[in-house]
């Protein structure tokens, strides 16, 4: 479809919507990309830029268009999505980008560039609607409906002094119902939420998700009105965010992006494997410890690997449980207590229980019985500490400001591997020899 | 705090909003959330219920109220809430809270609970703002002003011809805008998206955050206007479906509740252990064949654990990026193909890394380079196996219709540790002994 003439490929992309186009545009090369959105008007081309998810690189193909169709495309953007996209660039093509705007575009911009990316002050909009206290419901609904020309949808109409000081927060539909005398003064509402500028994206999520807001105010330490973030940037920190918690867990750096190349995701993954090397090290400096002992029992081995695979999934599930929780809300000192004990008692009703059925293995296949018991002594320890590690250690992260996903199933399985390993080895070595 | 009179809580409570007194709910036991919500107005008692988490269990906290109190509550809830709580209980308890309601306020809540919880039917508010196509701009404002009386917030004015079918949407903004003559008909966009009832609640979240909507009309398959869900519906739809992924993978069910008690946990997680411990004797067994291999050269258990380390480690990185692209978004044929090429690649790299210092350990340490030789074929090959594994099984997952989040790094695992020590063991068994 991409191939028809023009003419035709016009009247097709006027049939999806700006996010449909943004999809499409994940799967297509960069040349084609460009060809499309020479094609649309400069409105719709801006919409599909903003819709562009950031792993798609909006940013490069900004770069490919001609300046003139550039300037026309960014001057159709909201600032912060402008502002988003220009920020991938280097320092040399962002100022190239930015000398081709009008002044007063060019200086917004810049300010918001200003910012760190991940703070409510990178995530927000300057573009709003503001009205004063002391404006009648007629100047109050003229200004707003003027304001409104610019903007594509407003959820909240602020209050602000002279001097652009954050009064409050009035809603239209009180505005349109209340009485032709009635202020703006009267119908604000003082009691409202909002964020200082340099505060974290994740907490601004937080709040829009917590107070079920539309559209949150950020404002600078004196109270002035800076912009407003809102539900939909902040639909996207979720997303951001879970992906980070899910890679973090998993060993993988936090910056990979999906769909990155190799390269990429060998320097964000390799470190962490090579962190595992050295802890595999101890676990395997345990084996080493116990050599003569399996020289004399060569069937341990054969449990070894069950005893580490079984600890480790323990481990995984208790940490995934324990991080997800974490994340979703503060624990207080009680509810950490009893997460841990929980995570004991789990580990030890699934260690007994796994336990058995290696003790019966070992009984029936390998006519061991006194093997079966130190099998089920050592699974049962080690299901322990497997779900004690799971919950304690990013409880403990947590508590000591450390992101609580760090404690990756990495890092928490090598303490299974080397904990398996003592009990198994030592109580065989006491018992079995 | 909590123990002062009655009084100074009722002040003191007046101080916070509804949510954070859901989040201490989530801290204090069932009879000190009584005492709290029987000192509130009854519209901010029916506000913290709302706000109350799945795992607080309001159900049970509205089951403990007088039967008085409690209508007096149920009434003040939105019908999407009301019904959400009751869902919860059993048909018995369901039954006694309904014959207290009002007719039409039962009837609402009876027909909300027909429908599946994860649907858009179960997600959505019945109450909104509807006008008629043939209003002019003074009657739809009217209209509008009048049934905004029961709505806290509505973001989309819904038209609808007399049999309820639905025409389009129109802004209260463009409303607002409009000249006095102006008929709803000539403002109504008739381009807008909406959902089926019986759609999956994952499907209206993509949805709602594909298309930035606050929210998104409900119809039947006549296109009758039933409901609409919001933006922050879905909020809540989004973090559910991330703690279900992020367990799943870690080998939960992804229903266990993240607070639930013991015995919960062992039913959630245990059946999963016994799935793997069925795979960890495939492992196992390979170990079992090579023991003639291992009684040769008694230092490779101390290798084997290494290798399969690794390798688990290597398939949980491949596995996370792979399950959270596809969840974010649909990977086409060569997005697919190029994505198991990457870890293919990424495996190769990663295993000749780690295989040379073990090399270096074997060739140095052990004094043996025809087994530092193996174990870096072993190590580089079962890397490779991992990130296959890792990123193929949840693609045919995912093309078979099942959740690839359940290719959970539990499973993956056994994969790489049958590999490598195949590997391992086979190459060492040819080539050492």
């Amino acid at each position: 479809a991409l191939e028809g003439n023009e003419e035709e490929l016009i009247k097709l992309l006027g049939e999806y919507h700006a996010s449909e186009i943004a999809i499409l545009f994940s799967k297509i090369p960069l040349e084609s990309q460009k060809r499309i959105i020479n094609l649309l008007p400069a409105e719709s081309a801006s919409e599909v830029l903003s819709e562009m998810d950031f792993e798609a690189h909006p940013e490069e193909l900004l770069l490919e268009l001609d300046p003139e169709r550039r300037q026309e495309i960014v001057e159709e953007l909201d600032y912060d999505d402008a502002t988003d996209i220009i920020a991938q660039l280097d320092e040399e093509d962002q100022q190239e980008i930015l000398q081709d705007l009008d002044t007063e575009d060019a200086s917004n911009i810049r300010n918001l560039l200003s910012y760190k990316e991940d703070s409510a002050g990178g995530l927000m909009n300057t573009q709003l609607i503001k009205i004063y206290a002391n404006m009648s419901k007629k100047q109050a609904i003229d200004e707003i409906i003027q304001q409104s020309e610019e903007i594509e949808e407003f959820y909240t109409v602020y209050v602000v002094d002279e001097s652009d000081t954050l009064k409050g927060i009035i809603s239209l539909k009180n505005l349109i119902k209340a009485k032709a005398s009635v202020k703006v003064a009267d119908l604000i509402n003082e009691d409202f939420i909002y964020v200082k500028a340099q505060v974290d994206q994740e907490e601004v999520a937080d709040l829009i998700s917590q107070y079920n807001l539309t559209s949150i105010p950020v404002v600078d330490d004196d109270m002035k009105l800076l912009g407003r973030v809102t539900f939909d940037d902040v639909i996207d920190v979720l997303e951001e965010e879970n992906t980070e918690d899910m890679l973090k867990i998993s060993g993988v750096s936090e910056d990979e992006e999906l769909s990155g190349n190799w390269q990429a995701a060998v320097k964000s993954r390799l470190p962490w494997l090579l962190i595992n090397l050295v802890t595999a090290f101890l676990a395997s400096s345990v084996i080493r410890y116990f050599e003569p002992t399996i020289n004399h029992l060569i069937i341990l081995p054969a449990y070894m690997t069950i005893i580490a695979g079984m600890g480790g999934n323990t481990a995984t599930q208790a940490l995934a449980v324990t991080v997800r929780r974490i994340t979703l809300s503060d624990l207080s000192d009680n509810q950490a207590y009893s997460t841990v004990i929980k995570e004991f008692t789990v580990g030890l009703v699934n260690g007994a229980v796994i336990g058995l059925v290696l003790f019966l293995v070992a009984f029936f296949y390998d006519s061991n019985p006194m093997l079966g018991l130190v099998i089920f002594i050592a699974m049962a320890g080690n299901l322990i500490i497997a779900g004690l590690a799971g919950s304690t250690i990013p409880l403990i992260l947590k508590r000591i400001g450390i992101d609580p996903a760090i404690a990756s199933s990495i890092i928490i399985t090598t303490f299974t591997d080397v904990f398996g390993f003592l009990l198994l080895l030592g109580l065989a070595s006491k018992l079995l020899l």
